[in-house]
Order: C-alpha cells, then structure tokens, then sequence
C-alpha cells in the first residue's frame, strides 16, 4: 500500500532547524488520499478536505476519527467527526464520511502519517555546520543537520537523515531512509539498517560493562565488538545498547524499543520483538523473535528467551525460558498497612510449613 | 517573601561558558540578608558576614546552619555555626546568631539561593554560535548558549535561559524566566510554562510508543500532538516525556520530576505532584494532583490514580486508585538464604490453601 | 606489568573525528607482545602474528583466544585459534600457540587493550570548534573534540581526552589521562580523579532532589555541594549523580558503574565498589567499600551499606546493612497463571495466620 517514498518524510523534530510550516498551515488531507494508503471504500465525498484526527469520544469537525469498538450500535459520537475509519458492520451508525477498512485501528496507523505536519518540510542537505570526515561514503538525498559530527570511514544511505547534534564514531554504517534524531550517539562500528528510527539521546555502542577480578580491583576488559541493528528498527528516547565483547551485539529486524531501556552487551533480540519503556536486558542473553516485553521488564544475563514469549510489565526472569507463554512476577500495590501485614505473613512462612 | 525577579538569576551550570567567579571569590550574604528572605527574628549582630552553609551536625565558622530537630536541649553543636536557622523555643540553645523562624527546613529552603554561586553570573545574550531561526520570538532578557539550535515558529519569554547544546524544535513556546539546562531537547510543539527548570539530556516530547500489529509487523501509528508543562515544573536529568498520540501529554503547574523518569505518551499528571527518580508511567495514565511518587515506583497504562495518592518507593500500580492514601508492593531485600526459602514457599502456597 | 602510557591509548568513540584507520588494517599483534603484557609463558613461535580475538568456542584462525574453565580434556576447539591463554596443567589440550598464565580470564582483561583498533589513532590536540574559556588551565597532551564547551575556571590534567560535545561547567577539575566521552555533562564544582573513563550521556552535578513542603507547594532548596570522583572511576551510558546539597556527593576510587544509573544527592560510594545497570541509590545513602550491586538493585535513602556486601538483582534495601553478606528479593517470573493464583494466595495468608 505504502510507497517506499512515503516512508521518506522527513520528521519536523529531526530536521529541527529546517521545518518551515506551522502545524496550523497545513494544507488538508482528502479522503479520497486517507482511503487510497489503507484500502478503504469511501461512503460519501470523496474529496472532503481533513485537517486533522481526534479521538472519536472527542469528535471534532474537519478531522479524521477511527471507530474501533465491537459495536456502534449504541455508540453515539456527537458531534460526529468529518470522516470516521470504521468495519462494515458499524459503518450505518455514522452518518459523517465513512471509510470502510477490515481493522480500523490499523488503518488509522496506515494514514496516521498522512497528518504529521513533518511531510511539508523539506530535506535540508548538509549543514555547514556538521563535521563530515571527507572520506565518508553518502548516498544521495541524505541530509545532516547542525553541529553533527560524522568520522573517518562510515557509509550513509540514500535519503537518510541525521537531525542535530548526531555524533557518528569511525566505521559506522547506515542504510537508506533512517531518521537519526538529534542528540544521537553510534559509537565505533556500529551497523544500522535501512527505515531504522532513533530518538534523541540514544546511545549505540557504548562500551560494555565487562571486568575481570584482580588484586588490584576491577580489571577493565576491552570491548571489541560493536552494535548490527536489523531494518525497520525503531529505539526510544535515552535508550542505550552497548557494543560487545568480542562480536556484536545484534537487534534483528523490525524490532520496536521504547525509552530509556538498557541492553547489555552481547545480547542477541529475535526479529518482530517489542519492548517497552525501562526495560533492562542483562549481558549475552539471547531474547526471540515476536516477543513482547512490558514495561520495567528484566531478564538477567546468559539467558535464551523463547520465541513469542510474553513477558509482563514489571517481571524478572532469572532462569531462560524454553517455552513461550506469557510470565510474570509483578506484585500489585496495596495500600500499606495490608502490605505491611502481607510482608511480616511472607517472612513467617517457614512457621506454616515445618508444622 | 521572594521577589520575581530573585528566580531569575542564572545557575551557573546553565550559563556554563559565562560563569565567571570561582566559589571562593564570592561576597558574603548578611544575616539580615537571610532573615529578609524567609521573615525570620535576629537574636545577634544583624550585619554578620556568611559565606556559606553547612549541617548543624559539621558545623563551620563563617557558615550559616539551621536546626531542625524537635528539642536542641541536648544537642551540642562543636563548633557552632556563625549563624542558626532555628525555632523560638529551640533558639535558647545556640550562642551563635541566631535567625528565629516557625519552620527552620523551609526557611532554609527559600534562603539556600542565596548562597548559590550562580547568583553573581551575569547573562550572557544569544551565544554567537547558537542558530535561531529568525522567525523566532525572542522576549527581553532571554539568554541562548553555545551550539544550541532553535527552530522555525517559536516564542522564548524573558529572562528565560537556555544553556549550551540545547535543541527547541519548531512550533514551541516557552514562558518567562525558566531555565533550560545544557542539552535539552524539546521536540516539535512542546509548550512549556514559566519558571520552569530543566535539567541536562531530558527529552520531551520524543515520539509516543504507538503500534498496531498487522501480518507485516508492528505497524508505527503517527505520534500527532505535542507535550504541555504548566508553570513552575522542575525536570531532572535525563528524565523523558513522549508526546501525545493525537492530543497533547500534559504535566501540571508545580509538578517537580527527579532524574531518569519515564512518563509515556498521552499521560496527564495533576498539579503539585512529586515523583522520585527512576518512576516510569506508562500511556493514557492519569496521575492526580497533589500526589507523592516514590524512587522507582511504576504506574501501568490508561489508570486513573486520585489526588494525594501516596505510592511508597518502588510501588508497582496494576489497576486506578480511587482512594488517596499510601499504597506499596515493594519486599524490603533480605540474606539470600532466608529469601530463596520464602520464594520456594510462595511457589508452594497453593498446599496450604488446597488443604 | 601495564605502564601508566598504555592506559592512555585514545578510544576511537572519544576522538570520533580523529580515528584514521579501519578494523581491518590494524597491524597485527605478536604473541611475545601478549605475553608480555599478561606476564605469560609462550609454548610455540613467539614471533606468530594475532589478528584480532574470537571466543573458544567459535575460535577463527589469526586470533587469539582464552580457555577459562577447568578442564579441557574433553573440551576441543573445532577450528583451533591461533594462540590461547590457557593455564599449565590445561595447556597440554592444545596444539595452537599456548600463552601460559595463572588466570586466563584476568589475562585477556589485560591483553584485550591490544586488540582495540583504537590504539593506532592519534591525539587530535584542541579542536577549532572548541570552546574553552580563556582562563582554563590545561596540562600537556589534552585533546578536546569538536562543539565542546569548557567553562570558566577549569583544570584539566595531562593526557586527558574529551570526546565532542562534552560540556565542563565552571570550577571543575579533571585528573590526568582521563577519557570523557562525546555528549558528557559536568556541572559546576565537580571534581574527576585520573584515569577515570565517562561514558556518553552521562550527566554530572546536576541539581539533587530537594524540596521543603509550604503552603505554597514544595519549595526548592538551593543544591550547593558538588560531585567527586576519585582515580580509575568508570560510569557508563546515560548515568546521572547529582550533585549534593551542602557537601559533595562522593565516589570512591576504582569505583565501577553500568548504564543508566542513578546516584542521588549526598550519597557516598566506597571503593572498588561496581553496580550493574540500572541500579538507583536514593539520596543521602552510604555504599560501602567492595560492594557488588545487581542489575536494577534500589537502595532507599539515609541508609548505610556495610563493606562488601552483595546485592542481587532486582533487590530493593529498605534498612541499612550492617553486616556483609548477599541479600536478595526478587521474585523469578513465573507464569501467569501459576503466578495469578501466587498473588491471590499472598493477598489471603493473614487467614492462615490467624487459624
């Protein structure tokens, strides 16, 4: 559906110093281009105008909204938004514009992209601030933002683009179509595939946190590997993957990290895994593909995960896990006098069961 | 008691190329100086020179302390400070100057600025190194460091200051009087109040992690609002704030936010609230006003928490709390012997309840 | 048996603009140097040339390797590599080129600096987009990368390397042959002892958590200490210590720190102590000497740890520690059914306990 193109915008935040239209400028969105990019059948004006989306128990005129309940029977959206994404079986209880798709919410993340005010800008080539060491290989189309800092021997695919601010050590490779936010750090020898996003304050390839014992305190171990991250990566704000020790660590393909998580060096993640925010991954564990990992989640080091394994927000796995599933070992809170209680049963449980 | 323009003098770290006085060059502050700023009664020589503070428990000369124990009856400050913040009742028990006040923690609190170095820095104007697009609305007073980049569409209150390195995206407004740390990054349509205070290597508004599944993979939904801070909202370093997927993440008036904290897109968090480091809320959660948020406590996704909900460090919350009080899930850390044994019964319990 | 210049072999990351060679025409390393080095025993040609290092049990030809575990009679490495730090009685299992030591893991620690390819760059001295106020004293040999900023009133020792885009606020000393990654934050006032390495994104000295309630809401109170570092202190990614509100927060010497760490106001940390990522240490808090803390363990504020006590992941102290030891209190996750029926079985022990 979706032009390899279209996935070019440039985001507004990345290109900072080169956004030139307010969101309020906007031009519209037709309906007719909302249904094209999700396969939608249109009911009613194709060439209605869109400025906009809003939650559809927030309708507003002029927007795009999506209708993802079960039933709209008794669903009443007032007012009604301009055009609704919406299933066949609901489509008669709207009386807006309809574009009838197969799952609505998917369809809105299709054409969600079709109202970032980023696909006005313009790509704005290489600042003449940044740095780029002159032999580094760019392709065309790629655009480098203020103050970056490129080094010796790297490669940059075709319309990628670094925001401000982006630090990218010797050696480094990146494919085509990238969005590098600003404030982003590749340390030496790090891979990144094509369509990868990543958010300011990222940091790739940080030394691995590796010591032996001695007499004399903690001996630092060089860390000689980097970082390969498969295509369609995507990694959130402040998060940090360290290089590893001898060979890399490795994100397969189309994995999805939110912020501020911490992968370990050596560690391996499946293709298609997700993780969200404070996740910590300690060193050499291998998580697999199609996982998902809820917030807070930790897995200690020298593990193997499964594949399609589930974890819970706030679960620590200590033991690999060979059979996928959904785990957990979070405690809900309660208020404190019953936890308190609840504690002082759980140090006295030796006393229930040697009777 | 604290005039305006007192919140505006620039913390050196912020000014960072243009501090230009050592710690030990600087005046001293009077004893009426101090007794000015938190309303306080002097028993002593109201012109006493104080170059400092330090704990009543290490007491220095030339330094000023304050007492904030119930009785001083039987505590023997050796050496005394020059000065003491102190209550009438506890006044008695001190030689030194005293600076009587109704409660010696917060006299101390509104009086520590006088001791900052900062306070003898002087602005410095728009670092010639810094971009700012020339769209921009600067107001009198602001203050822009080295490398710092400012986008298209922006408004900067007065007095208000950025430190080195810092990132403003297009479309943001901040107020008056705040003070942006070095290496902040405020990404597109982020509005930030008035005297604010924001620390190194935060991120806000970072795209939201937002995905539907599809047979392809995740499929990335457009992270469509932006990020709103109310006044007075202090943000440590390396904390991040997602924006919003369709309408704006939202922190209130007075909110103060430690180091290294996550809030998710599309969250909303009441005035007054505090949150200790390490705390992570998770999508569309809505924190109440007045709320007391312990060191890494955790709140899941699309909760409702109510005003002066107290969660205890380390609390994980799975469902909305409708009820203020105190609520905890934290097992204080206990020798490993003992602690694998509770963990063995607990995997047990199902005996003792099947009996 | 290592001298004091090898230590200061730049890191690549650190100079990103100046490294000029690629991994793969790295020189290669004999086995007389390696030998040297970890002060081994060669069995074979001295004079073999290594190439880069690969683990045992996928060990490449060119390479060198290490054999840690006990016995390698049966163990056979299929290829062999080049050369194998191996101890005496394991050294006969081998046909490749045997270095002979007492400790092989400890060994490679002191040997893998050799195969960094970083060894072979060259400092790059101040770089023109530097920013350093005129009265900063800087010792021989310091390099300074490109878009720092160093502020007034600075020391910094010899052969001393800061990466690009590092920030020194005013007033800081840094000891010699240091290595300051790309994108650090010092605050003003903090002290950095020798050999320390600083890991991108870390954030020094920013403003501790302090606040005296009012009826105003919460008051913030000046943060007037600093931070100091002492000798051969490493802190990883994304790390923050804040700075402390009277005296310094201080780390001790060969003090080891992860990613993403957290170390509030006032804390102290003693020597030779090493936390793995994420950990959090609340304000005010005593670490002692030789502790070792697990990935994500939380230690509550105004407490003391004693020297050498263990903390495994995910444990939360509660109360000071008075004697060394392990201590634990992470619940491995489970899954989630078993687990459900846990919690619900914790909820209900006070009926046990009151039969």
């Amino acid at each position: 559906m979706s032009e390899p193109d279209d996935e070019l915008v440039p985001d507004q935040a990345v290109l900072s110093a080169g956004a030139g239209k307010s969101f309020n400028n906007l031009p519209g969105v037709s309906v007719v281009q909302v249904a094209e990019r999700c396969n939608g059948l249109v009911i009613g004006n194709e060439e209605t105008q869109l400025f906009g989306v809003s939650p559809i128990d927030a309708a507003q005129s002029g927007t795009l909204s999506f209708f993802n309940g079960r039933s709209a029977e008794r669903f009443v959206a007032e007012p009604q938004p301009t055009a609704v994404l919406v299933t066949a079986e609901n489509a008669v209880h709207f009386q807006c514009v309809r574009i009838v798709v197969g799952d609505p919410y998917l369809a809105y993340a299709k054409v969600s992209k079709l109202f970032d005010p980023a696909r006005v800008s313009t790509a704005v080539g290489i600042d003449k601030t940044a740095i780029v060491h002159p032999d580094v290989l760019l392709d065309d189309g790629v655009s480098i933002g203020p103050y970056s800092v490129v080094g010796s021997n790297c490669r940059i695919g075709k319309n990628t683009q670094l925001g401000s601010h982006v630090i990218i050590d010797a050696n480094c490779e990146i494919g085509h179509g990238c969005r590098i936010g600003s404030r982003v750090t590749l340390r030496a020898n790090t891979k990144v595939g094509s369509r990868c996003r990543l958010s300011s304050g990222v940091v790739i390839g940080a030394c691995g946190f590796g010591y032996a014992p001695s007499k004399e305190g903690w001996q630092a171990i060089a860390q000689l590997g980097g970082v390969t991250l498969g295509d369609d990566v995507d990694i959130g704000a402040n998060t940090t993957i360290d290089r590893g020790a001898i060979n890399d660590t490795v994100i397969g393909n189309r994995v999805k990290l939110d912020n501020q998580i911490q992968i370990a060096h050596n560690v391996k993640v499946g293709d298609d895994t997700i993780m969200a925010g404070c996740v910590a991954i300690a060193g050499s564990t291998e998580i697999g593909a199609k996982c998902q990992l809820g917030g807070r989640a930790s897995v200690l080091g020298h593990l193997k995960i499964a594949d399609e394994t589930i974890l819970n927000a706030g679960a620590f796995v200590a033991s690999s896990i060979e059979q996928s599933g959904t785990y957990s070992s979070m405690i809900p809170a309660q208020p404190v006098a019953k936890w308190r209680k609840t504690v002082a049963y759980l140090n006295r449980l030796g006393k229930l069961f040697r009777n």
